[in-house]
């Protein structure tokens, strides 16, 4: 067994504070009078960003007033493991936080929006931003609504957006620690991969080679998806029973820190077929391309385009599903994506997973590599065995 | 590693129809136009359990109109995924249920609540219930109050919680192999564990336990939680080393065919101090006694009342935190809950999970086991190494 990593990179107390007073900043400057931020335990990127807390089972939230403390809220259980896990002191216990169990928890005092909001300054708002949306719950809404009958509720995912796109140098440590596990995980699990495995054998070979090394979660469900599975954008792998000569879609993921990877491959079992390799070096020629055309400048739109038109130029749409760039961070799929709508211009270090799939009536094939965006480039997080890779 | 499990527990497709038919009977006598049935990654049960199909990245819905054929909701990019899995064949894409990196999808059409309310006969409907409101998010209300402006949107959860009450057959096979699974990723864990290795290489071991024999996922996320972590009664492991002499909360959870499954014991590494082996003794006492307690026609609350006596009695208020059971099934803690409060009568074919903790200042210590309620007692789902463990 690999020894116990203690050398893994963190994030520190000073750069959790400088994330509040940024996020602080944006508040006053758009005007709310108080930002609720949310998150459940899939969706905890932006409650992690600011506290290091990622809840299980219940959902956290973070109170973000335009001047005065950060308050992070929990559900009635999470008390003990709050308080040793919490960057902000301020912690508050909230009903609508609870798990979705719904218990009623009657030996347990909760505080409420509104006392939460009152102990820093924030009476009757008639602005409230919420950020996490897609963690917002009607819970919680059914409660804002009735404490606050007068306040317009309006999203404000883009003030964390706009803090979380650009990645400090120890945010850059975690991604790099976190894709070395990941790449290692992938060696690891083509060592071991053969004809008569189930899809899910595998995952728990990936499972076991990541936490090994230090990962602290699994930073995304791990791909192991075979034959017409492989056709799946997104899954999650099934007691399928592997066999050779079929395409496989291989994504290996560790999370370190709070920042996720994806290593993502196609292998076969035993010799692909003529036309199977045809399409699977077409797909790895898309995936170079679209990594020499990524810099700091250029408009994300146009990359997109630029991919697009790839597949046109080479007699290539069939093949075309979706692509070729989306944000990476906490969560393995993050804003800002890259697709022909997105005029946004790249910036040095902003984080992204080149993600390329080619796709036919058989089979998918899709390549995962995280990229940091350079002056003039990009800084590979991964490349590890980009090459058509058959196994045994 | 152990065979490729394909004996393992399944649910039949007309099992999956007559819980959609049973849920519309529901919903027709609660007089709602239409009920909308959501779920996310973390929280996916009431869709899981009318569909199969369970998100990864995106949400998912079920519209259950009181007549006429159910529609399962899925997200972009799930097209392939929810085709090969849905036991509904009526899949629409949603943009309300794309992930919360916020993806425009420029090539992909979509439908709309209106659209896919109107093809199974909703027509301006006035009340919707809504099931699944903790997995219920901002960006689906603020489009469905947009559709519907003169809707009343009303919590329906509980007729989801009425249906999933009691389990059929098929159910108790699957809760039943995947507590097999825990018991014996349990005894794995308890053959590799030592001083030296952190809380997260001890998860690796326990996923590798479980994805071998065929578990489909984690049934929760898997507690090595040692020393002052051991008290969280919610938490997540981290890279804590281990030592001997402290207690440590080991919670083993594996999941099969959609069913939650966790086997919890506190153990620790070398001999306990003779303090802590009387507490240890205490929740165990506790814990046997409460399952002796359970049987069809008892009064949920009065389990809960006589649990919290049970402490006093024996002098031990003091370690007291919560308890005595909650409900278990596709979800590790699902509704019902038993707590004080809780007046319902238990039935057969209840499943809980009977979680006794205790806790001072130093430690916590839990024990969780599986139970079915039967008509004068409980069939337990777990019982390995109920005993004071002492490893190596």
């Amino acid at each position: 067994m690999p020894e116990a990593t203690k050398a893994l990179p963190s994030i520190t107390d000073a750069e959790f504070a400088e994330r509040g007073e940024r996020l602080q900043a944006l508040v006053a400057q758009a005007g709310f009078d108080v930002l609720l931020v949310n998150a459940s335990e899939s969706d905890f990127a932006n409650v992690r960003y600011l506290t290091d807390y990622w809840p299980v089972f219940e959902s956290a939230g973070v109170v973000v007033p335009p001047a005065g403390p950060l308050t992070l809220l929990i559900g009635p259980e999470s008390d003990a493991y709050a308080g040793d896990r919490s960057r902000l002191a301020r912690i508050r216990k909230l009903s609508e936080y609870r798990e979705s169990a719904d218990p009623v928890y009657p030996d347990i005092d909760v505080a409420s929006y509104a006392s939460v909001f009152e102990e820093v300054g924030v009476v009757d708002p008639r602005r409230i931003g919420i950020a996490g949306s897609f963690a917002t719950n009607f819970v919680m809404l059914e409660s804002l609504r009735a404490a606050f009958p007068r306040a317009e509720l309006r999203r404000a995912d883009d003030l964390l957006t706009r803090l979380r796109a650009i990645k400090s140098p120890a945010e850059l440590d975690c991604l790099r620690a976190a894709f070395a596990i990941s790449e290692e995980a992938l060696d690891r699990a083509l060592d071991e991969i053969a004809p008569g495995m189930t899809e899910l054998q595998v995952v728990g070979t990936v499972q076991e080679a990541i936490y090994a090394r230090g990962a602290e979660y699994e930073g995304m469900v791990q791909y192991v998806l075979s034959g017409p599975n492989s056709r799946h954008a997104i899954s999650r792998a099934t007691d399928r029973v592997l066999r050779a000569g079929e395409v496989i879609q291989l994504n290996v993921s560790a999370r370190v820190g709070g920042y996720s990877s994806g290593v993502g491959r196609p292998i076969s079992l035993g010799p692909l077929r003529a036309d199977q390799r045809e399409i699977l070096e077409f797909g790895l020629q898309a995936h170079r391309a679209t990594a020499s055309w990524l810099a700091a400048g250029v408009t994300a739109s146009d990359v997109a385009k630029r991919f697009r038109r790839f597949y046109s130029e080479h007699g290539r749409d069939a093949l075309y599903l979706y692509g070729p760039c989306h944000g990476l961070g906490l969560i393995e799929v993050e804003p800002p994506w890259m697709e022909e709508t997105s005029d946004y211009p790249l910036a040095e270090n902003m984080t992204f997973q080149i993600d390329t799939f080619v796709i036919n009536e058989e089979f998918g094939a899709r390549w995962e590599n995280g990229a940091r965006i350079t002056s003039d480039g990009v800084e590979l997080l991964s490349d590890r065995r980009m090459e058509i890779i058959e196994v045994g």
